[in-house]
């Protein structure tokens, strides 16, 4: 009897190979017509991603698996294996070297070292320094003994103190456990993207945008549908095109006000109405709002805090409002099923933030005055490097908030890499290549983590160096 | 001519959609072949998951893929997806409920707010203080502004620093590229992982170990392949069985000596060997070596540093030699390609680890007594818990290093996560439940992060409550 069974499972093992092997000989079948569409669409100069043919391919798979009953996610999941194979076996175009201001940033450290002065506005990193609270706390907890592992979200005390400030700055009825503190909003950015997205899914990004979105939504497995916006509409999302890009596999719209790069602010009713779609469509909104302090208008800041109804993870971190980059803290807040999805992985990666540092944040929180003067300055000196730019031969939006401005070069011929690179060399001056932020090549970036006084003079040079090309 | 060629490319894409069609119905009927497997699985008593039909399986795709002209890597990646889902549809034995020590930690924790007092064995974190140089250091870079972005890998002084130590600790030769400043052990851990496997591999893992090595190779899509030790062989690898663990789908091995939570540590034969199975079998060895501060055998500790014929990556952190466990500092070590993998992942997930706590890290690599200091300490508490054990009803082996002892109970149908419930409920003492590790229900392991006399009355009451189960 035993007998009998183990050769029925040889039997049904081996048919489970022949299966496998057939399901391979199809695969391989599939791939040698992709290439072949690869070279059709190259002899006809169409591009090689498809997102219309790809979202057609989708819906089918959908209604298959269906049908089948297969699992919808697993259909997805296996669709877009096939089509990411399919994309390598296809003739592909020369790629178009992008700097990024992380390379402008070592081309200017380089100059440094040899002693040439350089005036930066490459990183995106304001020149304040942490609150002197801020760094006595820290020390005291420190001398204290207050260097353990603590709970993976963070210090309850923390926690709260955060629930407290964004009830009190906002308005928002938020419970401690909803949020984690964590390293910086970077960290932030990927605990929401690593608990919302699997391989296969796609998410929106608008566009342009802080180049970590695109890589960090491959880097979970996903993929970036960008949404771009133009400086001609005020940098402002279109919510119909916003909904032509949603397709079955969207999980997830990023969004980024104030915007790095452009300084743009939503109002009102664009914020809403992009709650209402993600609401509409069942996506997770993440809004990395870590500019929210950094505001010139005068007017409320939006915050997805305030919309519950909508499933959302928001990002913010102290690097910005209190000038401490390099203490590495920030938070999010979600509903409690993600953020506890979240702490298990932060959890699993990184222990937790260093504990003095978590009161360092406390203490931050406190410090309203040093956020309020911080802003102003950064709104001074927008306001200085927009009056210096208005001469120039250059069309820009005048930022809302943030600390960049965006402009566009209007001088025929030219890119935003090589114009980066140029200004660096014959100038001294180093900006952010508009390219790094999406299909923006003509644009470059310039960071307001400077004095007014240097701003205003690598905006000069910058006029001085575009007078010799156009 | 263009109308004739979008025709072609219809046609050509609606042939695709049909393969992609017919791979979906092949993919039914395999999960539906699985799920009758499964049961006749259930039926006969045999487990679910059964390596070694999965390898006949993986290897005759490794030849289909060959013969086919697809690419090997994505064959077993969906040879993966295939097999996950087969043993998502296949009944499931009811799963038995394991607690880890951040459970027992809770309750504890549950226990001392309630003004009980608890002496903890649960949580690895050493009871040491930082050295005041260190958070001196810390304070005085903190306060000169020293809170910026680094570069991702951290200063250039840290990992020239780190090279230099490794250099008169170990006599090995790194250069400071190869090195990158972490957040703690822990994400070095995860960027060793996620540099090196891509979903569907697998990484051998030595058992009983640290929870995180299998969720965290989990995490990024590979299977752990557990090699389980023994007390009887003095939790001696077996290297014979260590090579019929690996096939195709390996990439890596995870070790950690001296070990948690045996405290065993390798000597250089057997180290050697694992090191030569690696080389042979093109993996990549990641040697956790976070206590090879806490040596207590008076031998060489063995590193993976000394061995650059291997790919490697080395783990170490400043945690435990110099009790900094809330610093969240750490560091890996590996080629230069590899690390800069890891550097670019780092990069984009948490930016860098904060300045000041880089320049914390270079002093206490100065600190070289106070790192001899603790270990000796850790060496008499070991004396002293193994002396108290010795006329219990447990069996274990004396560590070698590391920070616990992890003994078996020799009583008859005691479950290890039974056991430290009831012990830490009736005597107050925290223990984590041995089966966290691995297949070790009956184990149960003590952290030595408190002082002799509390560890020893510790052992005490745990010799009390153990008197009434026999």
């Amino acid at each position: 009897m035993s007998c009998v069974k183990d050769n029925e499972l040889d039997r049904m093992r081996s048919e489970v190979l022949e299966i496998t092997k057939e399901i391979l000989r199809l695969v391989a079948k599939r791939q040698s017509l992709c290439a072949e569409i690869g070279k059709l669409k190259q002899s006809k100069g169409l591009s090689i991603e498809d997102p219309s043919a790809e979202r057609i391919l989708r819906e089918a798979i959908t209604k298959e698996a269906l049908a089948l009953g297969i699992e919808e996610d697993f259909a997805q999941r296996l669709t877009t294996q096939l089509i990411e194979e399919c994309i390598k076996v296809q003739p592909k175009p020369p790629e178009k070297k992008v700097l990024t201001h992380r390379d402008i940033a070592r081309m200017a450290e380089a100059l440094e070292r040899q002693g040439v002065r350089v005036i930066r506005m490459d990183v995106g990193e304001p020149d304040f320094r942490a609150p002197s609270v801020v760094v006595e706390r820290a020390y005291q907890e420190m001398k204290a003994g207050r260097s353990r592992y603590t709970e993976p979200k963070g210090k309850q005390e923390l926690r709260q103190a955060i629930a407290d400030y964004v009830k009190m700055r906002f308005d928002a009825d938020v419970k401690a456990d909803q949020v984690i503190a964590t390293m910086g909003g970077a960290f932030g950015v990927y605990l929401a993207l690593a608990s919302t997205v699997s391989p296969g899914d796609e998410v929106i990004v608008i566009d342009p945008s802080w180049p970590i979105y695109k890589s960090c939504v491959r880097y979970v497995g996903g993929r970036p549908i960008v949404l771009e916006t133009r400086l001609e509409d005020g940098w402002e999302p279109n919510l119909d095109e916003l909904n032509e890009k949603i397709s079955a596999a969207t999980k997830a719209i990023i969004m980024n006000y104030p915007s790095n790069p452009t300084g743009k602010a939503l109002g009102k009713k664009t914020f809403k109405g992009i709650v209402e779609i993600a609401q509409d469509r069942k996506l997770t909104l993440i809004s990395d709002e870590v500019y929210a302090d950094y505001n010139f208008t005068g007017s409320e800041h939006n915050t997805v805090l305030n919309y519950p109804e909508v499933s959302y993870v928001l990002i913010s971190s102290f690097s910005k409002s209190w000038g401490m980059t390099g203490f590495r803290v920030g938070f999010v807040i979600s509903d409690l099923d993600r953020a506890n999805k979240m702490a298990a992985i932060q959890s699993m990666l990184i222990t937790c933030i260093p504990e003095f540092i978590q009161y360092a944040a406390i203490e931050a929180l406190k410090c309203l005055d040093e956020a309020k003067k911080n802003s102003e300055v950064m709104r001074e000196r927008a306001e200085a490097v927009c009056k210096a730019l208005e001469p120039l031969p250059v069309s820009f939006y005048k930022p809302d908030g943030a600390m960049y401005v965006f402009p566009r070069i209007d001088v025929k011929g030219i890119d935003g890499s090589e114009f980066a690179v140029k200004l660096l060399e014959n100038k001294n001056v180093s900006v952010a290549p508009g390219g790094a932020f999406g299909n923006y090549f003509n644009y470059f970036r310039m960071s307001l983590g400077q004095p007014k006084e240097v701003l205003v003079e690598g905006v000069k040079r910058i006029g001085e160096f575009l007078s010799t090309l156009s």
